[in-house]
Order: C-alpha cells, then sequence, then structure tokens
C-alpha cells in the first residue's frame, strides 16, 4: 500500500442534537448528506436505549453483530463521515456503559436508539474519501 | 423536536494540563468560566487517583452514582461546553481502564482526583448553546 | 504547579490509512516527523490484531505492561503529539474491544500491529509542549 495521507483544509463545523428515538447513523448520515457534507470527522456524546455494533472478524473477513436492549451510556466515541454509493456515509466506533459502569464496545451498526445525543460534526475539504471494496480486508475503504 | 442543527464558527484553541489533586470538572469549567469560553468541544487524556461517574436511570429520569478509589487511566473521553446557570458547564463522559484493563464508564461527575489530565478545549462561537430543565428528559438540555 | 494553560493556533489538518500490520504508534510519529508536526491532537477508528497497552501504576511510578493478540476494535481513542528528545513523541490512550463486545483499555505502547487504521491529525502552533522527566510523576511531561 503507498502511503495514505492527505492535508486536508477546516470546512464548516456543526453542532446539535439528535432527536429521542432516531436512529443516530442514519440520523447523522441525514444530516450530513443534507448539508452536503461528503467529509468530516465527528463526535458524540450522550445515551442510547438501545445498542447495535459489531466485531470484525479479522480471520472470517465478516462482521459478527451485536445488541443490547440495556441502556447505556455513549462512554467512548470516534466516528468519520466519507462517501460510500455517492453518499455520506459515517464510520463509527463506541463504548457504551451500564448502570454498573460496565463497558460493551464495537462499530456502530443502524439501529441504535437515541435516548440524548449531542454532537458536533467537524467538515474536512480539499480531499475525497471514497469508499470501495477492498478484496483482502472484506471492507470498504478509502 | 424541531431539528437541532447549528453551523457554528470555531474559536480559540487552548491546551494543557492540570494540576495534580484537582477536581477534572471543577477545573475545567474554572478555566473556561476565566475565558469567557462559553460553547466548546473538549478532550482529556490523563489518569485520576478517584473516579466519579454517573448512569442516567432513563425510565425513574435519575442519576445513580457510581466512584471508584481505584487508580484508572483514562481510556476514552468525550465532553463539551455550554452555558448552565449563566456559567460555563462541562458535560463529559468516559472511559477508565484498571491494571488489569479492565473498563468502567459514564457521565462525569464532580469528585474525580486528577493524577496527570491533558486537555485541549476548541472554544465554538456563534451559537449561545443554554442548558434548561427538560422534564421530559429530567436533564438540563440545550 | 503554575496553571499550564496555552492558547494555540489551528495549524494544518491531515486525515490518512495506516498500513496493515504496521505498528500504530511508530507510524503516526513517522508520519508527525516527516511532516515536522511538533504538537497535535490526534484521533484513530479502526481494529488491530495485536493490542498492546499500559497501566500507570500510581504508587510505584511505573507502567505495568498489558498486551492481548485477541483482535479489537478500537472503540475509543484520545490522543496528542507532543516533543520528547526532540522527536515528535505520540501520548494515547484507548479502549479495546473484543467479539463479545467486552472493553480493555489503558495507555498505548509500540507493538499494536494495525488491521485497518483511519487516522487524524491536527496540528497546533504557537507552543512548544516539551516533555521532561518529572520526579514526582515518575514520567516525561509537559
Amino acid at each position: 500500500m503507498a502511503e495514505r495521507t492527505w492535508e486536508v483544509q477546516p470546512g464548516r463545523t456543526f453542532v446539535g442534537r439528535l432527536e429521542k428515538g432516531s436512529d443516530l447513523v442514519a440520523e447523522l448520515e441525514r444530516i450530513c448528506a443534507e448539508r452536503d457534507i461528503r467529509a468530516a470527522w465527528v463526535s458524540v456524546i450522550g445515551a442510547v436505549s438501545h445498542a447495535a455494533y459489531a466485531y470484525y472478524h479479522q480471520g472470517d473477513l465478516r462482521y459478527l453483530e451485536l445488541a443490547s436492549d440495556t441502556h447505556h451510556e455513549i462512554a467512548g466515541f470516534i466516528g468519520n463521515v466519507s462517501l460510500r454509493d455517492g453518499k455520506p456515509f459515517l464510520h463509527a466506533h463506541a463504548t457504551f456503559a451500564d448502570e454498573q459502569g460496565a463497558c460493551v464496545g464495537g462499530h456502530l451498526l443502524r439501529g441504535i436508539t437515541v435516548f440524548v445525543a449531542e454532537f458536533t460534526i467537524r467538515e474536512m475539504t480539499g480531499v475525497e474519501l471514497v469508499r470501495t471494496f477492498d478484496e483482502e480486508f472484506g471492507l470498504a475503504l478509502w
């Protein structure tokens, strides 16, 4: 692999709160699509009433899906936005804490139900991050 | 709920280190208050000698307080600053790791004792994020 | 300790992806060194095939090293770059999730093997963050 490091420019910055009951990943992607945000770094703090996440099996090259109806605090979050199939795609991982403080985490899937979610989206311009399927990884990468 | 997404402008950026023995949340709020930082995104890396955090019970609409005298690494952190009662208020969640690497986490309370804490505060301007009590959630939200 | 809070200026922003099999910490430091990035805030999302991390024993003032050959998702990440021995030094902590979603975490060491790692590096200018050994902490701090 050739080195893949790009210098980018800061674009717009957005801050907001997602509606209770909304789908965390889908809502953030919708907000990006409506504003033509094609590359960004995203942070979220809040709590969810249902968590849907996954672990990528690096040997079998497939996601193992996990879910929990436990109400969780979002105790860690990292995410970015790039393009997949021409649309803004959120790649995000998080840690979820339960009422004893115990944590689970992984790759976020659609189907996470928001209780409260405050977010920031920091757009990056001057780069095209386009996910395409990579056979070696079994993943859509840029 | 009407959609709550605001475009903001980047303001000042601060970096620093909190004093050993200080109260993590209170110190960051003091630093913001002294500089008139009214909205920001915050990140912290370090370790604590006492952790105080909480889980929000979404059914009972109240926080369950948790604490630990275990020394912890801060293994994940997300946080923002907005106004509550006219003063900068830090809303932060974190993951704490112990000497086996095991993690607990949640909503940060006052009473966390800093061992080492390196922080960045990224101010946002052009928006007023004011927390007011929301009966549906039992929380002060913007 | 005198208060250590500095206002800094945003510098360049980089985004990229690390090569599979590379050493996460060493590669990010190399990328910074080649671009003369001397202070930055860093975020990473991805997965690793080997994790190497540590817990700092605050009483004995030494790191306890931990490692795991379990493949992990990076479920939380915080990090910054400053100078140590005249070179860019990455101080990063992370949370790692396994196939049940269970999390471990701590201070990142060299020896973490990348599966996929998408990163952003946000340079800060107008400050010199130089790590020097602090006897009270047993750590190199700025």
